[in-house]
């Protein structure tokens, strides 16, 4: 299904008003490095509104929908290339999230491309930054942001 | 500024987002049946993203902003015309919110064409309904919703 022009700046409008777009950095050592990067797009509501949400999901036609424990809905998209098609999607119309939208795209680019070690310390730069725009700096976090 | 088609469909993805829709009834023994009925849609973000708020509420032209005491940001609209100019911006490209777009506009023509007690009391019938949409039934809500 090709979305139209309208369907993807509602789609953007939805994502910056209701929508985060984040990267976790978890410690892994089955990886490479030492960690696993893994960013996701996701879309919340709230569950009394569970007909409609699913039928934002069919025109979004990316990521998984899951009702979690406190009964609040989550859609998301967190395979790479879905990730990649959802912000082609929104990159000409998102406003509060443009920046958290144009960094994603960069570290996807740079998980990509990682050859060795200092590649992945500059991938890690970039979570850094990311994470420095969707945080406060009040707030400190010193662990990686859990937010699903 | 006439809003194109692109930014109203963003801002019905913002209001099905992040949005409320809502009909406050409160008692006011100064109004002619002892009750005012006070309708708003609601947009709010957290105050870390005061700046591109700020600029949402550039392109959305109506409401005024203001921050609560949990610092979280709201533009209210809540001034009858500018309501009803909202509800046209929306009303075409509105999903998740079609039903409560709709039954508003229902309950401001009803406000607007009361001549006596049975028109006030249809109008409550009208905002009860409304009220039904908003909230699940297990809440069984008796008080009036205050939302802001």
């Amino acid at each position: 299904m090709k979305l139209s022009a309208i369907q993807r700046a509602y789609i953007s409008g939805f994502l910056d008003g209701d929508g985060s777009v984040y990267v976790q950095t978890k410690r892994n050592a089955s990886y490479r490095y030492g960690y696993q990067i893994a960013p996701a797009i996701v879309f919340f509501q709230s569950a009394k509104s569970e007909d409609s949400f699913k039928e934002f999901h069919r025109l979004l036609n990316l990521g998984n929908m899951r009702k979690r424990k406190d009964g609040i809905l989550e859609i998301t998209v967190n395979r790479i290339a879905e990730i990649r098609e959802l912000i082609s999607f929104v990159k000409p119309y998102v406003r509060m999230k443009r920046r958290q939208i144009e960094l994603l795209e960069q570290i996807l680019s740079a998980k990509e491309q990682i050859e060795d070690e200092d590649d992945f310390f500059a991938l890690r730069e970039l979570v850094d930054a990311y994470r420095n725009l969707n945080y406060s700096k009040k707030r400190k976090r010193i662990v990686d942001p859990v937010e699903t």
